[in-house]
């Protein structure tokens, strides 16, 4: 799917070599989708993050999220997800805000979870212990079958693909994207968001409703902007072979990739690009 | 001061036109920084939050991220700020936990710091609670004296001035950067991170910790990137009247500019960049 995001018009003042102009332009929205839940024999909600979000496909998110940060594994551990209609809520504030019900017999560690957030969504200590702590979470690194293989000439493509389907990017300028790709570079799924953790999220979250996971594992993820330890662990517990990313990759980022044998492209630009990891994959 | 921060050399094959060559490049440094506070009568710390960042300036990255996030209001709230020293660990480790206590005397509410956290730093549950929720915490309208003024000249050379301190970001194209400026185009300050919103934690804390937060609030914010709900939040924590990013603003970073009067200006890129809010500054 090709999400369209909302934004709203706003009055700037453009200044173009010394001359001010006032005008409307499009700004992209921004809010909070609190992401609350129910879990098993509990009646009532509990809050677990808060993220800054644009709004649309907001299950998507919420279930990307509880599946990338390893709260869940599956689709059917979620048993509903449903705005809050509290009858004092406006409409605005109703839709920001998700609640979530496991199913009734899935076992989650409340404490690891609140410590999980309680600590940023992040469980090391140190860059060692942060790879560390996804082998103890059961994360393994993948494997190669069937292999997948992307061609140079259809990755020198990508960035002109996710920019022609940005339709929005172009009306504010704000937006990061994540992108998944066929191997021969058919475009599956686009998704934009202030935050680039949510684009990949929402894209993740609805491969996991549609229980097309299948897909993710023969595929690649395009995202715009750097690639942190953040997107690459998204990646891994989505199990998507190969990550490509405009800006640059972190150590930490190519630490994850080599160890957890994901092939990792930075800087990819028109014809180049850099591999900084499992480079078998790109023929 | 202008910081510069790590990297490391990575093995990288490079494909440019179809050619590959295999050679070492910079890759920036991200590591997660772990935030553990003590707090009044308190022996043992507990934790409060975990960044990933690039190292560098952690002291600063603490208590500029304390202070914004509103759990210090003052220097002096700081007893001391030091890496945990557990002979168990090794050196990589010890570096990667600073331990915060807080001087006797000051209450804070830990369940309402549980509960920042619990909630990803975010305390609202729409848009209108964000903001309002700032107001909450005692954040009001900066006013406006001593007046801050900049003129349009001095706005379009500030992203070049920004490239050249930014030695590393030629070297890895990966860090984010946020620096300080006086009205008249002087640099104060730089910081580098492989997160925005370090970057500027870590400027506000060197000027906390250095007890110059009148500078703060005769200066103008510089940050890569866009402007987002968080970033406005630091600068109005900070006390800073002008904000000026590189990308867009969200529509939620300009509604808390117009409540809270903080100029914010957009896309500038050299004579040309656009005002979101509070133009009176701009002469």
């Amino acid at each position: 799917m090709i999400s369209r995001v909302g934004f709203q018009r706003r009055t700037v003042i453009k200044v173009r070599e010394g001359h001010r102009q006032q005008t409307k332009d499009a700004v992209v929205v921004e809010e909070p989708l609190e992401i609350r839940l129910v879990t098993q024999g509990d009646t009532h909600s509990i809050p677990l993050a808060t993220v800054m979000r644009t709004p649309g496909a907001d299950v998507e998110l919420a279930a990307g999220f509880l599946f990338s940060e390893g709260i869940i594994r599956e689709r059917r551990d979620i048993a509903t997800i449903r705005y809050c209609l509290d009858a004092n809520r406006d409409e605005e504030t109703r839709f920001n805000t998700l609640i979530v019900t496991l199913r009734p017999a899935l076992e989650i560690n409340l404490d690891h979870v609140r410590r999980l957030f309680f600590v940023s969504s992040s469980c090391g200590v140190c860059g060692k212990i942060s790879l560390e702590s996804l082998r103890l979470r059961g994360c393994t690194p993948l494997d190669d079958h069937p292999p997948i293989r992307v061609s140079s000439t259809v990755l020198t493509g990508l960035d002109r693909k996710v920019q022609q389907a940005q339709a929005l990017f172009s009306r504010t300028g704000g937006l990061h994207a994540a992108a998944l790709f066929a191997p021969d570079g058919q475009l599956y799924a686009l998704y934009e968001d202030v935050g680039r953790h949510n684009a990949v999220d929402k894209l993740i979250g609805e491969y996991l409703l549609n229980e097309r996971r299948d897909l993710l594992a023969q595929s690649m993820l395009m995202v715009s902007g750097r690639a942190s330890f953040e997107i690459m662990q998204k990646a891994l517990a989505g199990r998507i072979p190969i990550v490509v990313a405009v800006g640059a990759p972190s150590a930490l980022a190519v630490s994850l990739a080599q160890q957890f044998n994901i092939t990792l492209i930075g800087f990819l630009r028109g014809a180049s690009f850099n591999i900084y990891a499992g480079a078998e994959r790109v023929v």
